[in-house]
Parts: structure tokens; sequence; C-alpha cells
């Protein structure tokens, strides 16, 4: 893997081109904190699969333009080299594009969308790490969440171009709590496998796979807390007595999952005592999720990957009990 | 009174049994500022006797284990031992205990929920005060906010488990105001002293008159600053013509009273211009307790001490105006 | 006007009743960033005007008397001279006294209002100003608008004081978006002019014309930019197919032109790159305007400015892309 990794650098290294492949691949890659090109390509083939599968290729394809948008943005405005080529410029633009594609209808808003809120990205990625900076806190995937929300919400007020993939009749509706059912251990499974592919908002084992194997080639200890996570999450969701349709689609587990692998992986060294820590914060972001559903309903708004965002900066910033893991910049950064 | 400290601080040294104890007594005290034991364990009191004359025995015992999981968290967690001892790390937890029992029917849901925001709850508490740090505020009780709110409304999500005590099916309702009538004197009088033992969830006069004496033991003028905070906002509230219902609950009342105390007492030293400065932030505190309960009505979501946080942030912030307090370390780190 | 201006000051040096007038007019200046006192008045004017057209000459009223409430307190809380003197303490308070005219009906709450928001503007201006000094961004208008947020919202709680400009039993609305039309030249006109009318609230083409010539007076490029952001606000909404009654109402332009102001003129030196920047800035603006439309009609309030905080301070974090423009003390502070 070392070798084959400093073959592609030297590649990188010759031509523009491979570079600039090279960064859009570690930006995939670092929606789940993997600095890795080959970790990005597996990724992007599981998001190729998962939207292909599901009837909406636009949605891959929205992916890709997005995190070349923020690409170029980034250089254009001129950040860090360093922090460029380490993906931290891409993984909030891949979401945006991902994430407009699957909420709102293809036509010439969505494609409008996409390249705004991908450029927007860019600059909310700086402002954000700017101003947590004092903090040594990351940035995670705040970006995202912040200008897809604006992005979703503005969707109602310009009914001019087709946004008809959201409920516009239903902006303010009352929660309607369903009642839980049994968990069969292939639902468990099949949650659980949803829960990681729902990082990347796809629904399919094939796609959960593929991302597992980009985790295992970069960090075989991050794909093991995101099953870990995963499996935790659905338990937890369960135990408390969540509707079954939200646990068997992953969507109270993808926040948990990425709670998992950054507090038990990225930003500490792997342990008993910091998967302890990583274990309650999982289990408290299955709450924060069921919240922010809970909270954005009145206006129709997906939590995204909010929950994972505010557990985990919870949880990173009393640092003073645990040892830091030893970080890269890049990973400082993030 | 002095004497006495002195003697159970010796029995502290000796005992880690005692020890505990007093940490978890001065948790209860540090709710309205008081780092002292004896003040803890007459807001205990007046704990359990409000909870027994409102027949919900299992809001004094939430409160009591929520207390002493916060402890156990924090020393497992490794938390600075003088915040701890100063009970820093415990008045979150049994602000959450009462909480989740106030609002959430006994059964399993409530005893999990009381554990794991306990816990949680020192989490938060070291991440706000980490945050906090380079601007020197105080965390005041924005972690017990915080984890209560998703903890609320992640409820009804889990619709398994019995949360029925919040009202499940109207989580989006519209607000309806209802018109002031007359406050006699006896209105008047009831009112102020629930907005003192509202601060701990409890509408009882007797109760009231136990906490007043908690405060007066360890700082005469937070005692009075908590009885002119609640007179300046009952009359307020009644002034601007809120609903009297509301008012003689002490509904209203319950954070510009924790206002009057931090603004009053705790962060300056007692005098004209501050107590001035602190009946401006009172009355504001009353304002924004009224936009609170509206702006949280849609979500069916209590305010707690949201406006008190909100507003004594906003004015401790402009330092430069005022003669800061000599304050203990402790009372910084909070 | 150099000379002009320096024939004032010496009568400020010699008069404080005249230095008094000039700190108002000062702060009336500063919600469009302009430090200048013949601008503030051009301003003032602007809202005389409109009030009075408008059939609403309370408005105009309670902003002089929130301006002047504003620096009263001011002096109270013994702010840094220097930023008094620049207006720094004034241009929330006038904003506070223009909306809460605008929304609530004339009557004792009202002007109870304006006095304590005003008030309170001061210490929420300081409190903002010190959160945001280690970061080096600016105010804007955010304690405008939590203050304004916060005594509106009250407003449903407190029934007994005649706030009926409200829609009172409307609190939780469905937003219903309402197709667009056509633009005509002349509909495209008045929504340009408009959008810079409303940044004080009001929708007056003759208005607008004052706004431009107070900018005009201190800076020819702020004009400008208010222009170019108003006709670039207009076109966007128009072209993502926004309602035509908030177009032409100005309602979704106010916003990004104080973006436009502030990114292209104010905390950058103005130039071609920097246009661009603003310009995408001005756009996100438009789109956060709409979300925060939808966001708040469950709680039937206006978005006043905070979508010009929300994207200004967006773009002003990532610094290090641009070189900073040569700004005063002031503007700093600010």
């Amino acid at each position: 893997m070392k070798a084959y990794l400093s073959g592609w650098e030297s590649l990188c290294a010759s031509s523009g081109a491979v570079r600039f492949i090279d960064i859009n691949l570690r930006g995939i890659g670092q929606v789940m904190f993997q600095d890795n090109p080959l970790s990005g390509a597996l990724f992007f083939s599981a998001i190729v699969w998962g939207s292909i599968a599901a009837g909406v290729p636009q949605v891959a394809i929205c992916g890709a333009i997005a995190v070349v948008v923020a690409t170029l943005t980034a250089r254009v405005l001129r950040v860090d080299e360093a922090a460029l080529r380490a993906g931290l410029y891409g993984f909030n633009g891949v979401l945006v594009g991902l994430a407009l594609a699957t909420f709102i209808a293809p036509g010439p808003l969505l494609w409008t969308y996409v390249a705004l809120g991908a450029a927007v990205s860019v600059v909310t990625m700086s402002a954000t790490a700017n101003a947590l900076k004092a903090l040594g806190m990351p940035t995670l995937t705040f970006p995202f969440v912040l200008v897809t929300w604006l992005l979703l919400l503005a969707v109602y007020g310009f009914a001019g171009l087709g946004g008809d993939a959201l409920p516009v009749e239903d902006v303010v509706v009352p929660y309607e709590p369903v009642a839980s059912t049994g968990l069969s251990a292939g639902d468990f499974l099949q949650a659980a496998l949803f829960s990681i592919s729902q990082v990347f908002l796809k629904a399919s084992v094939i796609a959960s796979l593929l991302f597992l194997a980009g985790l295992a080639v970069n960090s075989l200890a991050a794909a093991i807390a995101a099953i870990g996570g995963a499996v935790l999450a659905v338990a937890t969701a369960h135990l408390l007595g969540a509707e079954s349709d939200l646990i068997t689609g992953g969507l109270l587990g993808f926040s948990p999952v990425l709670t998992a692998v950054a507090l038990g992986t990225v930003f500490h060294k792997p342990g008993v005592r910091v998967a302890a820590y990583a274990a309650l914060g999982t289990i408290f972001t299955v709450i924060a999720q069921a919240a922010f559903n809970v909270a954005l309903t009145p206006l129709a708004l997906p939590a995204l990957t909010g929950p994972f965002v505010l557990v985990t900066w919870l949880f990173l910033l009393p640092r003073q009990s645990f040892d830091r893991a030893e970080t890269t910049e890049a990973d400082d950064a993030r």
C-alpha cells in the first residue's frame, strides 16, 4: 500500500491533472476523515453504485460536480495549499452536492444550487476553520450542514424553479411519532449497514461495504469504529423505542457512525478509555439525532450531520482528560 | 458559621465518604452560585419538601441520583479537582435530574435518561468551560439547558418507552396568549416566592423559604438579590400585561431571579451602579423569558433557564464598565 | 466637504450639545457604515420622509428617541469614547426603534419597548464587540437583530398592552409560497430602490434617493456598491423565481445591499477580486434571506438584517485570501 501511494504521489508531482484528481479524491475521502485517494475512489464508487441502484444517477453527478467546483473555488481563493491537497476543502462540497440532489428534483434550480453551494461551502469552511482555530476544534461537517440548510430552506421561497422534491405545502407540520416494532436479525444487520452508507445519503448494502473497504485501506481502526458505532447506534435507538423504519433506513445511525470514527480513532489515540468515551458520545448522538429530527420537523428540514457536529464538538472540547492522538497538521485544520 | 465549616472541612479531609457528600451538597448549592455544603443541604431539603408536597417524590430522587452520577462521571473523566470540590461539576447534573423527572413520566426511559443526561452534563460542562475560557465567561447553566433540551426533544422520537408526560400529539401548536387579570397582594407575594423556588422547578412557599435560608447562610447579599429580583420580575411581567397564571406560578420569574443574583452579587461587587445594572438585566430577562416561551411553543419545549444564560452572558461580557468582584478561581471556572 | 466637516468638528469640540447631536447623527450614519454626520442627517431626513409618506410618523419619532436613549446609555455605562463618538453605539439603537415602531402598534408597550430596547442594544453591542474581538470580526447589526427578535417574540406573551400590529393569533403558521410573475423594467427599478430604503425599513423611492445621497457624500464607492448590490439581489431573486411582491417591496434585497457595501467597500479595499467576492456574498445573502423568511414563518418573526450578519461574517472570516482595507480603529471595533 505504501509503495503504491508513493508511486501515485510522484505521478501527482509530475502532472497537474493527476494532482487535481488526487485532491478531489481526497476530498471525498475526508467525508469520513480519510486523507487517501484510494479511500476517496472507493467512496466515490459506492456513491455511483448507490445512486444508480436507487435510480437517481444525478445524485452521483451532482456530488462529482460539487467537489470539482469546491476545489476550483479553493484554488481561486488561494487557500492554504497543504490543507487543499489533503482534501479539506472538498469534503463539505461533495456532501452539499449529494444532499441537494437527494432533496431537490432535477432542474435548473438544482444545477444552480449545486455550483453555488459548493463555492460557498469553501468560504464557509475557511470561515469556520478560522473561527475555531483558537479553540483547536476541527470544523467537522459544519459548513456542509449550514450551507445546505440555508439552500434547502430557501427552496420554499423560490417557487419559480422546480424544487418539487421537498414537500412544499407542509413546511409547518406536526411531528407524528410512529410506534416501534420488533427488529429481526436481518433488519438489525441492514440497519447497521445503512447507517454507514447514509453518511453519504445512500441506503445500499453494497455501497456500505464499499465505504467500509475505503475506510479499511487507510485505517482498519476507522472501519472497526464505523461498524461498532453503527451497531451501538442501532441497538440504542431500538432499546429507546425509536420508530423502526427510521432505524432500518439507517437514518438514526449515520451521525453516530461519524461520532464513533471521530472520537474513537481520528482525534484521540484508540484505547479502552477512549472507546468508552466514544461509546458515550455515540449513544448521545442517537439522542441528538432524534432531537434534531423533531426540532426540524416544523421546517421540513433534514437534520443532516448536525447532531454529529454538535456532539463531537462537545466531546472534543474537554481535551484535558485525554491524551491527544498524534494528528497531522491537516487533521488539526479540519 | 466559619468554625462550623472549618470543622466540616477537616472531616472531609479525613474521610472520602464525607468528602463525596460534601461535593454533592456543594453541587446542589452551586445551582444558585453558593459554594457551601450547608446551602446545598438546605436547597436539597427544599427540593425534597417541594417534591413530596406536589406528590412527585421521584423528582427529588432523580435530582439526587443525577448529582451523584455527575460527580462520579467527573471523577472518572479526571476533571480539575478544585473545580470538582467546589461543586462546579454537579449543579448542571442536579438540574438535569429535576427537569427530566418533572417533564417525563416515571418509567424506564426516565431512569435511563437521568443517568445518561447527568453523565453528558459533565462532558458538556467541561466543553463549555473550555470554549468560554478565553472570554472569561462563566458557563452558568448552559450545559443543563442544552442537554435537557436535546433529551426532551428526543422523547417524541422514542415512542416505545413511556414518555407520556409530554404532550406527544402537540409538538407543533399555535401559541395562544391569555389575557392578564388583576394581581392581589397575596398573588403578588406567592408569585415572588414561587419565582425563587421555580429555579429548582418547584412551586412551594415552604421550599422557597428554605432556598432563601440556604442563600442567606452563605451570602446575605445573594438572598436579598433573589428577593429583589423576584419582586422586580413579577412587577415587570404584570405591568407588561403577561398572563396571570404564568406570573403567579413563578414561571416568568425564575430566570430573572438567577440573573439578579448573578449580576448583583456573584460576578460584580454589590453597589448602587451594579444594582441598577442588575435591575436592567433582570427586567430584560423577563422579556427574554416571554420570548423563549413563545419561540419554543411550536416544539412544546420548556425554556428552562435559557433566558437567564443568554441575558447574563450579554450583561457580563461588557466588563470594562464595571469593577469586577474579587472572585475565587472556582467562580471563574464557572 | 473636508473644510465643512472640519468646521463642524471645531463646533463639536466647543459645545457639548453639538457634540451630542453629532454622535447621534453618526449613529444613524453607521447603519450603513458611514462615520459622517452629514450622511446621518440625510439618512434621518429619508427616515422622516418615508415615515410621513407611509402615514406612520411614530416610526421616525421612535427611531430618534432610540438613538438618543442609546447614546445616553452608552455615556452612563462609560463605553470607549472614540467608539462612542464614531456612532458605533447608536446604529443598533436607531434600528431597534424603527423596527419596533414598524411592527408594534403605537401605545404604552411600544414606548416602553423602545426605551428598554435601545438601552439593552448598547449592552449587547458592547458584549458582542468583546466576544468577537479575538476573531477581529465586526458586530455588524447583530445586537439590533437579537434584541429586536426577543422584544418582538415577547409581545405575544404580553397581551395586556396593545401590541396588535403583529398577527397574534398566527404565531404558528404554515409557509405559503406564491408564484412569481413577470417583472417589468419599472418593477425592477422600484425593487432595486426599495431594496436600499428597506435597510431602514422604508419602502419609498424618495427615501431611497436620500439614502444614496447620504452614502455618496461620504463614500462614492459605498453608493455604487449599494446600487450594484440592489440590482444583483433583485436579478438573483427574480431568476430563482421568488415571489414578485417580496421582490418589488425590496424585502429580499435589503440584506444583500448591506452585504455588498460591507464586503465591497468597508472591510476590503475595492477592486476586481473583491467585487467578485462581494458579488458571491451578495447572491448568497439573497438565498439566506429567503431561508430566514421560511425558517421564521412559524414564529411570525421578520428576518430583519439577520441574513446580512450571518453571510457577511462567513465571508469576512477567511481574511487570509484578501488584502484588508486600511480601516480606522472605529471600523475595527464595529
